[in-house]
């Protein structure tokens, strides 16, 4: 017989987070994999509630909802944060509506977490920080979501770069190539169009590796000098609703009005240099996320396509013996694994999702800031503006404001 | 306002399949989060529902319950077999209880899902065989969980191998390799002791690469010859209880009476040779399950370590332009990832577990037998044993019976 | 008994080819064992003959041409031009003095192979090329040992792009990383004087992957956008000789006045772009000459710490199947490949001047002009320059001149 | 003007080391390679002459003289070992010569250098070895060729093992896998033919890795099990000379006599567990000559494609940081890499020859018994005769005599 429901498991008796999420494509179904999961599997101080969905399309927002599992659904955001039952806003719409949502739904008391990038301009970004400093008195969050901090291999690497064991930092190199616009034929997706996306790789790709570079690194960047380009300026028009990474053409041609690719050098304010490169047409490359750091007394290499593993040189060894190391980022003691599987289990994409929520969930249960902030958010547009300036200026180095 | 709920999402109107599952230590974890997610990720034809969860410690279970998601506890499995609310029961204890609780519940009218190996002995495996036959007259299923066939890139070298492009096969080659048993202060948990888990590295890793052997090469071996060893005979007794992958010591010393590594080489009927490899002794390897297999047309490897990644040699390009050639299995049209992120995005270990329920629910719904059958899991049974047969008999040659 | 000598072996009445070469330290020794072994390996047309070697310590000279097979000495490189019995001019000094030997042998009619980088200038590398236009009407030929061209996979890699498996060229990617500065004690060798040297990273480091792109793309560079660093600009001096890769130190502190460290960015003539970083300073890395080249059919990557491989991603290939496939560059149709070992036995360093050395000869006997030229030692010193500019003109979009 | 040849270079004044050498198809081949460039990279005790080369065709021999270096010709090789001018015999013909000859060219107080395998019977190996024993009473060396122990990363490999860094060993496993017998029209050469060979995949590859297994763990195999196969029994007879690794077909059919592949699986006398794999089979596979040890303290890894790499797990480490790290094998404190090239520059096959040949000058000059000797080629032969033995029993488990 089933025994009686005394016991103090993870969900009994826990003050519950009603979510409310905005948005159910790519990062929808991701974030919603996060929130599902991240209590199966660590202990959080709060209960996460798949609360409420929203979508403009009432049938197929509903359909979602019963996919991820959330419990209710809206039509319109407004609606959504004006809700008493929801607690904290899960913004994953494309960068365009994240500014009035975010600064939105703090104005209405709730905690935010925002995709990434923050938002397609400086000054937005500028908005929602100053939203999420003023809220933050008020004691609510708001995060921005560069869940590539969140690999346990990255999250590792941040905490060997914080314990000295890189020495004075000498280069920062990332990339981040993929090649699903290789193909002319690929349509004319939101994610192609400036006033939606505010930018092309910059904006999706390159957002993710200043963010990884700065964090990493423990600095900011002081300037950059940048190079960008548009391979490929005509485009057919996508014909039905597309997911941006996905699409059938309906006829008709178009122009392409963000980058294709960007490149940029830069200094950091400790000396070191970095180069980046963001592209979708690195043919055969379809996630190369790559960063490697050097330092005067170790490296660490990454690479996203094998994300289970960090490479680490240590430089304070005898040549002899040396070499880098391919630590698998699977043992109880590396970031977020002790809730995971033995050794040498792999972990994929959506658990970073699982680790935001965790570490989201415990800032908002200890009333302290989340990283990374709204304030981390705006410098990376800082960036990506300055990288924009320094490519209209002959690719002069241009200093990041601010 | 909220939508009304009328819209078919994937839950809706679907009949559930109530699932009671014994054991909630790391497999039952895994199992838990497929039952949990095959449903949000695919369209599934029933609806998983995580009824019933048993297992000895009343207030442990109902712990784990809370955690992992499950509705009710039984703290025995008879009970819970013997329950109307439960259509299948998934089997996740120690080997040495799996032919009583599998048999049992067949006999209870349910479908079935037991973890490998399926038995500690061909005797039981042929008693669970058996039953599991005369339950599929009656429309019962049931399944035994390899779950290693079902990551993405092998089940797309068994589809490439199944196409042809391997042409006759000459070799095939699997190591499974760990090490967690190298400190020789390492406790004797369960797994260290014949009288629960049946043998050692040879049931708990042998089974998986003999499984996939043979799936993946589409063909049975036909003999054997093996050489076992332990090469720590006496260990420290645990102390309180153990996952069987880690514990704390007691004071005592106690007996391994289980291999610490298996090898054994073997000729497949086609005539196609074999060698293989399980071993926890292997230090720094940590989940090393390595596989290659070489045809007249091609050659496929695999490393359970990078587990999206499958290796392929097209032995019918000219040489010239020819390699290995690594496919990241992240496209849509690979096995499972249609439903998955877009290319590029890694997924983990526990994605088999998902696809080990998506295909489950599958052939409940239609109502035909899963693979691997019981039978197929007799049949590794039959290969452990003709490898623990030669191994006591100086390595000679042992067919396979049956 | 002996045979008599009359068969037509190799070397048996070919004309002889008389070397001059000027220099022995790491390059002449490397350039040593290209004139002693090209014609074991191959089929040449003329006989190499190590006739004198020239340095300015007779002592050491006569050591060193012992040590490396070389029948006489001088230790004026003015004399050694000026002998009779010497066909081909060898230039393995550092590069504040190869324009003075080059132009100086070209007018003594002889035949030059200059090392990289050509010169230290823009104007002495003009001037060389000039010398070289002149001496090639006479009849004379002139060289610039760019020996990466000659790695089997490089070549291989030129021989597919030109053959348009790779397509519209979208990227182009190279690093050349190494780490003998990273110690901040390692003194200042000839190698980190700029009076010397004529840069540091860019002209050692950077010149080979600014040759290696335009020759492997077969395009020329529009226009780049660089950043320099000298992270380390004290350093203590030199005791006794060095050899510029290493030195005891002796005293003293000087400063370093080249680059440790060159980014920069670039647009080829055809639109594609190209990232390149030559430092110093990666620890770890010892020899990393890494690049990639995506188009839009197919992409190639290699690495010169694995010399013996070759990637490449065909995306004309349906994606199921597709992947980075590694060439293992050492089958006999392969690039040089047919006079050397057995498919899968590896190749080294040293072997890519075994191979100048065979394409120089076949250039000799037959009269044309070796490629790379003086020409391109001087365009890639433009683009040397341009880097430099930029560097100094806050990294300013600079076009190539010439 | 030249100078006077009044220096201590490193040929001058150094007594003559005169070789005579019998057979130059690929290794007569490797083998000049090695006497003529030994003393251009080493500082050796004695200089080798390169004095006879012994063939039967004259002209083909003359030819192969002129070629690779050597100085006058034999067609008989007890003419050879009868000339005053030679010092030492260098045998490169194929295994059923190796006896005859070797024992002879003792007799007549030459050095011996044997190509492995030692013998193609263990009846053959045993006189050879006491004939070298004998002779070395007189003051003669024998050494057998296995080259692969020279490689710098080998040789790396076995000094760690010495040092301790792996403490009590568990396992060893190797393959040496090729792919040139997968076409089913490659011809029947010398290397498929019993009364030539041998045998065939086994002592070829497993020769050699019989070898490095026990060279490197620093013990014996104590018994084997093994299966052997020939999966082509029939093929094309060759026409014209063969090089045995490549012929043209001349029509008519005939019978392959050795194995294509051969698995093994052995104990050491430690306790240590081996297995191994030698194929001709292993499509896409070149010379994939891979081994693993794992020991209670650490494991080691080599691939001979990537022959200047060895990976290495220090087991020692806190696991936080462990993981096989990548020693690139070109540091100044490698073997033999003192006389190389800058750290991260790449050798390759042949430089095994050379070493060998460094290492066997110097135990003449110093009189001591160089290694591998003809009694390591003996037990060498020990093993693979038990592998037969094993084999031709069911598998049977074979202690190795001796």
């Amino acid at each position: 017989m089933e025994q009686p429901h005394q016991s103090a498991g993870p969900e009994a008796g826990k003050p519950p987070l009603r979510v409310g999420m905005v948005g159910y494509a790519f990062m929808g179904a991701a974030h919603s994999q996060g929130w599902r999961t991240a209590g199966r599997v660590f202990d959080l101080p709060r209960r996460p509630v798949l609360a409420v969905l929203c979508g403009r399309d009432p049938f197929a927002v509903r359909s979602a909802a019963d996919r991820h599992g959330w419990a209710a659904t809206e039509t319109d955001w407004r609606a959504l944060i004006a809700r008493d039952d929801v607690d904290l806003v899960d913004i994953c719409t494309p960068g365009d509506s994240h500014a009035e949502i975010a600064t939105a739904a703090l104005a209405a008391g709730k905690h935010v977490l925002c995709e990434k990038p923050l938002a397609n301009s400086v000054e937005e970004a500028l908005a929602m920080a100053a939203a999420a400093e003023a809220a933050y008195e008020r004691g609510q969050l708001a995060m921005v979501g560069f869940n590539y901090r969140r690999v346990p291999a990255t999250a590792l690497a941040r905490r060997m770069v914080a314990d000295g064991r890189l020495g004075a930092l000498r280069h920062v190199r990332v990339t981040y190539l993929q090649d699903w616009l290789v193909d002319r034929e690929f349509p004319l997706t939101w994610r192609l169009r400036r006033e939606l996306a505010g930018s092309g790789s910059l904006g999706d790709l390159g957002a993710h590796i200043v963010d990884l570079a700065q964090h990493l690194s423990g600095e900011r960047l002081a300037g950059v000098s940048a190079l960008t380009e548009t391979f490929v300026r005509r485009r057919p028009l996508p014909g039905g609703p597309t997911s941006g990474l996905s699409a059938a053409s309906a006829g008709g041609i178009g122009t392409v009005t963000v980058d294709d690719a960007a490149l940029f050098t830069g200094r950091f304010a400790s000396g070191a240099l970095a180069s980046f490169e963001a592209t979708r047409f690195a043919t055969g490359r379809k996630n190369a996320l790559r960063l490697e750091l050097n330092g005067e007394r170790g490296s660490l290499a990454f690479d996203l396509e094998r994300l289970n593993e960090l490479w680490y040189h240590d430089g304070t060894e005898p040549g002899t013996h040396a070499g880098f190391r391919r630590i698998l980022v699977t043992e109880p003691d590396h970031p977020y694994l002790d809730a995971w599987w033995p050794p040498g289990h792999a972990l994929g994409y959506e658990h970073t999702f699982v680790h935001q929520i965790r570490d989201l969930v415990h800032a908002v249960a200890e009333g302290r800031a989340p990283q990374p902030s709204f304030a981390d958010g705006l410098q990376v547009q800082r960036v990506l503006a300055a990288v924009e300036e320094s490519a209209a200026k002959n690719s002069v180095y241009t200093p990041i404001a601010g």
